[in-house]
């Protein structure tokens, strides 16, 4: 069977990142007993000034109708107020329930402050429903915009499963004996319950009592405010195994582990459904380098194993995983954001030589 | 005239913290010609346990009747849902109008990676307005959970003009030769108005407007969506001199700018209204080492400091800063958040020998 995948290369950079995960894709085909064919999509910003519509129609349907997998690269934001223009990403992770955004944040075991952890994000509710209004203030001259922030009691049920059967895994995962910071599985979860009592509230005890199941029984439960979420994140990373968060504060933290490991460039993330995952890395368009060829295209193969894992190709996955390992603890050939002096091809070349 | 100042412990080291804040006031009284009284109110959970109230009527009457300025510990949250309770620096900020959270986050220039930056936070509005519901979920069982996210133009103008000021201010002390990592002084916006168009699309716009007054002509003007300013405030700290942002991206951000400096038990923070300041420490309660004598005073006795210059006590202000830098320099004397081995009293006691 032949595996379709959408490649959705967006804006910027996006252009210069997905063929690099296409090839990987080509690369390791054969090995695995894998067929791949691939079908170009559009949606962006570009999209959106040649079409008046940043996610398309057609896009959604090839996608649902016809692929197996898709990589999505990164979209541009207008600078000042486009009417009519929406994120496509954000629409997409909703058109498609892509319900978890898996971010695996994670150093090699040499590094001086070792981290392993994976950011697990509730991708459809929160803030992202995106249902704002504005109206003039009742008190006088000016305007006041409202945001409906949502939490439900099944999101965020699927969520913290999805969270514990992540440790759970990674933990089997070690006692194959693979090293790693942590002995034990541990779930924290993420809210600011102490001013939100009612949605993050709801996330919290919604959260405890998914985890309850007694499937998770070896898995350890703590939480965290989000703002002391992010202090801790910065002073002992290495604690944090499996973190759960609602959207916002997802993406807020995956920026953030990004930080600590040194580039944007390095973190890819999985948009995981029931029955679909998109790859995504987590760098956005980068307007400022795009065109040059010194994107760094890790991320994105990173996002590519991820996206095989979910279809449950682990051993392909491991195996691109291996190889940019390889390429990172060997640093011999890295892009400029990682202190390098190589562009997106060598990079590319590099890792599909250790394949 | 007698400076009358409310003194608001709250709940674990607030008690331990918060009289430090009154020893400093006591010993520079006299230098500065200054007198002082103080009075002792009453907030927090222990309060709420005992009176079924966590901010008392009397607390805030009196503030607003006898007080000129006041300091706030923290307070502990419930680690279960408790009904009635509600956090009481939250309800305070907002009966006091205290508009602005300014929080300044500094090393000293001798650091690795200096940084110089304050944060402005947005102090009554966005999420934690709290206006939260809770409803059964139309397509099946489970519940839902909604909360407002509100940002006006009238409060999104005030914040950025206090940013523009205090940038114009910063620049002014940095031209009597004080050293520091900036040569100008810059305001950054930060928001997420590639998802929220119209809330924090309000913010962004209405903070350019106000800082497109001819009085901030000196004033750079950038923006940073909120996730990448976490990445970009790790990455490249000296970068940032003045962060407005809406009030729950500010909570989070300075808790991450906290994590740079190397403690929490550092940072300060003013509540700032047209007429009244109110000093908090960032830190929180800390229940792990409360009674133990060992928390960090330092974040009081700067947020002492600043409370006074919100008061208009620059020169006081200042001395309290310079005995601070003088015993975090000499570095000998240093509460263990911070690798050292001295109690609160030791410190308190250090930095008075140096007022
Ligand atoms: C581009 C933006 C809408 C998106 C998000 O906020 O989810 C991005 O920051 C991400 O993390 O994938
Ligand atoms: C205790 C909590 C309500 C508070 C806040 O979120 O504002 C605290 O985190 C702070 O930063 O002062």
């Amino acid at each position: 069977r032949t595996l379709r995948i959408g490649l959705i290369p967006g804006d910027g950079i996006g252009h210069e990142v997905i063929p690099a995960g296409r090839r990987v894709l080509e690369a390791i085909a054969s090995s695995f007993n894998l067929q791949f064919s691939f079908v170009d999509l559009p949606a962006g910003y570009k999209t959106f000034q040649q079409t008046s519509v940043a996610l398309p129609d057609k896009t959604v349907e090839t996608l649902k109708k016809e692929c197996n997998g898709a990589l999505f690269g990164a979209v541009s934001s207008p600078t000042t107020k486009v009417a009519g223009y929406s994120s496509p990403i954000v629409a997409l992770r909703k058109k498609l329930d892509l319900y978890a955004n898996v971010r695996p944040v994670k150093t090699t075991l040499s590094s001086k402050a070792p981290i392993d952890l994976v950011i697990v994000r509730e991708n459809t509710e929160d803030l992202y429903v995106k249902e704002e209004r504005t109206f003039e203030a009742p008190y006088g001259p000016g305007k006041v915009a409202e945001a409906i922030k949502r939490i439900s009691e099944r999101a965020s049920f699927r969520i913290a499963s999805m969270a514990g059967n992540i440790a759970l895994q990674r933990q089997k995962i070690r006692e194959t004996g693979v090293q790693s910071v942590h002995s034990k599985p541990l779930v924290t979860i993420t809210h600011k319950s102490n001013v939100l009592s009612q949605t993050d509230g709801l996330f919290r005890e919604t959260c405890r009592s998914a985890l309850s199941d007694p499937k998770f029984q070896s898995v350890g439960v703590e939480e965290q405010i989000v703002d002391s979420m992010v202090y801790k994140l910065f002073r002992q990373p290495s604690s944090y195994d499996v973190i759960v968060a609602p959207n916002l504060y997802g993406d807020i933290l995956s920026d953030g582990a990004a930080a600590l490991v040194g580039s944007l460039g390095l973190v890819p993330s999985a948009n995981v459904g029931d029955a679909f995952a998109i790859g995504e890395p987590c760098h956005g368009s980068a307007p400022d380098i795009m065109g040059k060829g010194i994107a760094n295209p890790i991320a994105t193969i990173r996002s590519t194993a991820l996206m095989l894992e979910f279809m449950g190709h682990e051993e392909a996955a491991a195996k691109i995983h291996a190889a940019v390992d390889g390429n990172l603890d060997e640093g011999k050939l890295l892009t400029p954001d990682m202190g390098g002096k190589a562009g997106t091809e060598e990079v590319v070349e590099d890792v599909l030589r250790r394949l």
